[in-house]
């Protein structure tokens, strides 16, 4: 099955376009877990985030650097995460790698084959050819940065170039290198930006969006969604879902959260 | 010491610009190590060449995408690799990250304080405030992707907006990043990219540089050193240092080849 297939599943079973951001940070643990060691606190925390809100979600995005920030127990709580997901929804690994074909070929069989995630994320500024490794896996998405919601955006993102801001160039760069396989090339645009969401839909209508920064980054679920069209979209939400609360209630409270975006996002399209 | 001074002490005592980039592909190993599971001939293969060339190099680049592709064992090889290239001689892992300023914190977390490396690459396409966490760790430094060597450069990176291209916007808002603490900032830049790094080096006197891809990539050794001037510089070669020889005596020409280019490479400006 092709990512597309795998997520219009996903979607239609969970009956949500919502992916649930798992940025466990060590320092943000409930009292019952953080008597443990990190690691241990992390994979348990992660685990229950995902028994709780799975049935409302149609994905998990794993933020690879709370897990590498703890070593090699780190990659083990990965691991232990992506297990705990399991197959009948999605795992995006955030891991935002870029490098030249060689390097690009040696991330891609981490997070494809070692680690099994069905997408990744990954910088554009290298162009197309740090890009076409990943997209030689058929059946995983690779989800280029394309806009994102921080202020830094500006700096290069939003510069103009022979008439188009650098991120309409990017857009274009990856679409064209996943042009061979459809829905191998992803795009990830900040949910504070409607405006441009809605002009890159008009211009790519089968490319999958992941769309991240709904609650605490500012990005409004109703906007997201009519922005995004028709398209295939998620809508990722991490410490909005993740620590809606600080007890040990949390796995009950992002259930809860889980349950109020999947309504705000809509059903699919 | 800040890493200004730490990569001057390398250089003195090594009289080497050279920066030897560990690569370790699996299915590249000698004979002898090609029996062993593939992240102990890793590990065996990176500390053998560690060994033979830090006479003749003042640091060591390692790509993360090897070490992570190995999954967790990856991980403790990349460990047992930062040990043995010691405190005289720097390491910078070569990650290539970029995110937002909380996942910022965490990366730079790992390897500064997790894997305590000395440098680390980062890709600046999400802008200054993703770079922002990383320099405030004072004693490191941060190398961002300017200019690269591959063709996909020219997708993004070589644009013009405003007059300038991407990658001047580029070095210009990573300078500005790190401008409180100097030598906290590095630039890359493609050792085939000789005319752009003398331009570059004349608007950042002091900023250092970390040119990777002489050799095989193809940038000639005295070009670069011509073009780079009088400011810190690195100089990175990998494959054409660590797979020299295919067989047994792979840390013998290692040896050679590092000596080779650091005679190339001239002495320390």
């Amino acid at each position: 099955m092709t990512f597309l297939e795998r997520l219009a599943a996903a979607q239609s079973d969970s009956q949500s376009r919502l992916c649930v951001g798992l940025d466990p940070d060590p320092m943000r643990m409930p009292p019952h877990l953080a008597k443990l060691p990190a690691p241990e606190a992390v994979t348990a925390f992660c685990i229950e985030i995902i028994d709780a809100t799975s049935d409302y979600a149609c994905a998990f995005k794993t933020n690879l650097a709370f897990f590498e920030a703890l070593g090699r127990a780190g990659m083990q709580a990965f691991e232990a995460v992506v297990d705990a997901v399991g197959s009948e929804r999605l795992v995006i690994a955030d891991a935002k790698r870029a490098d030249i074909g060689n390097t690009a070929r040696h991330y891609a069989a981490a997070f494809f084959d070692r680690m099994r995630c069905d997408a990744v994320t990954v910088s554009p500024y290298m162009g197309r050819d740090s890009l076409e490794p990943f997209l030689s896996y058929e059946s995983r998405a690779t989800f280029a940065l394309v806009l994102t919601s921080n202020p830094g955006a500006d700096d290069l993102q939003m510069l103009r170039a022979n008439g188009r801001r650098i991120y309409e160039h990017a857009a274009e760069m990856a679409a064209a290198a996943g042009d061979g396989l459809p829905g191998t090339i992803g795009f990830v645009v900040g949910a504070t930006r409607s405006e441009p969401l809605a002009q890159l839909r008009a211009a790519y209508p089968s490319v999958p969006f992941l769309v991240p920064g709904v609650g605490p980054q500012g990005g409004d679920a109703a906007e997201v969604v009519d922005a995004a069209g028709a398209g295939p979209l998620l809508v990722s939400a991490s410490r909005s879902v993740i620590y809606a609360s600080s007890g040990n209630d949390f796995a009950q409270a992002a259930r809860e959260a889980a349950i109020e975006l999947r309504t705000d996002l809509g059903p699919n399209s």
